[in-house]
């Protein structure tokens, strides 16, 4: 197909395209006349998977074109793509190295404990470490009790994730799933969790405590229960 | 304590408090003189709970103010607390509200089918709708297949969350737990998914392609072998 139509098909804007291949995200396609080329399938979907890469993860170019160069070293080793991928998406502070010795120490444990083998440079390391250590300096160690069970309900999904993975026909297809996956998963525990809290509260905390009106939805709850002179409209919900 | 003491028990620089003073994220101290005032415990965990949403949580100073408003107001069933601070920290875009028909129906037949009790506002529900969406755009459907196993996760988690909040000894201090660990919680989970995705992926894939050198795992290996000056990390491993 033509650039044009490549753009129809990938739903991508002719001057995003034609970036992407100054860029070296996309490849050229094939030759066809002195300054025309043509374009296949897998335009489509590197295409695709560009606009994930930096719509969705937030990656810059420079960080898009490392990924993609992983994926397409195909001799690469799978634990290489992922290592790749996970830090692609893990460029926030949060994942950057900890100094903190007590939150290394106690990932180091967990690490032990369960029998995970992992890589002294994994970003995930750090950035549970980091979480340890601001349990603790904002005054709530209470929150370690949970990271057992967080670390369980971890290896559930990074099995999924990896069950995904497996059933892709091939290694670049592979390679792909362990992209977009890392990227997407994120989010999408996120906003999981936060409606499986709402259910559980909903569950265990049905009554309001003594002296306020009964709220079972605070969705759809009456703004008469505020005090009338609160200055902060946010707490309407 | 005087104010400077404040600052020393707290680990906050004295003109950050006094700006968490002046825009009433801190309450202000008891008046010892015309122009000193006395501060007490309560001043000391509060500091530390701002730093939290505003360093870890990465909230404005309004964001926080009204969070802590939120925990303030005692009155306020634990479940509306806990929809202020799911709010709070979930700012970013992806939370905001969903146009995506398809990943609408689709989380909403999953609620359906996990008989969650959930609020139509709830930020979850659009973060989840536009993974959804995204996997559906990016050409990767194949993720739509985890989501099930992600809901369990995610329940698993949200459960222990409730438990950390049902072990304080009072409603404040409940609430205190549902923010900080709302804010926590998702870069915990962040972390330990990419741990367990290495270890995972150490396990079932487990032989290096030919022509790539082995790699033990680096947990054991000296510190020396990373160089931090190296201009491209990513791949070093």
């Amino acid at each position: 197909m033509r650039i044009s139509e490549l753009s129809a098909a990938s739903g991508v804007p002719l001057p995003s395209i034609k970036y992407y291949l100054r860029e070296d995200l996309l490849p050229a396609g094939t030759p066809t006349s002195a300054n025309q080329a043509s374009y296949g399938e897998d335009h489509v979907r590197r295409l695709k998977l560009i606009r994930a890469l930096i719509d969705v993860g937030g990656l810059s170019v420079a960080t898009a074109r490392e990924v993609l160069q992983a994926i397409d070293a195909d001799r690469m080793p799978l634990a290489q793509v992922f290592g790749i991928a996970q830090r692609a998406v893990s460029q926030s502070e949060l994942f950057s190295s900890s100094d903190s010795a007590v939150g290394t120490a106690r990932i180091d444990a967990l690490v032990e404990h369960r029998g995970w083998a992992v890589s002294e440079g994994n970003p995930g390391r750090a950035a549970a470490a980091n979480v340890v250590d601001a349990c603790i300096s904002t005054g709530h160690p209470e929150l370690l009790a949970l990271i057992d069970e967080y670390a369980a309900a971890a290896e559930t999904v990074a099995a999924a994730d990896l069950d995904a993975v497996a059933r892709q026909p091939n290694v670049a297809a592979m390679a792909e799933t362990v992209v977009a996956g890392t990227v997407l998963g994120d989010a999408l525990f996120a906003g999981l969790r936060r409606i499986a809290q709402e259910h559980i509260t909903s569950q265990r905390f049905p009554h309001s405590p003594p002296g306020t009106p009964a709220e079972p939805r605070a969705a759809s709850s009456p703004r008469a229960s505020r005090d009338s002179s609160d200055p902060a409209p946010h707490a309407s919900r």
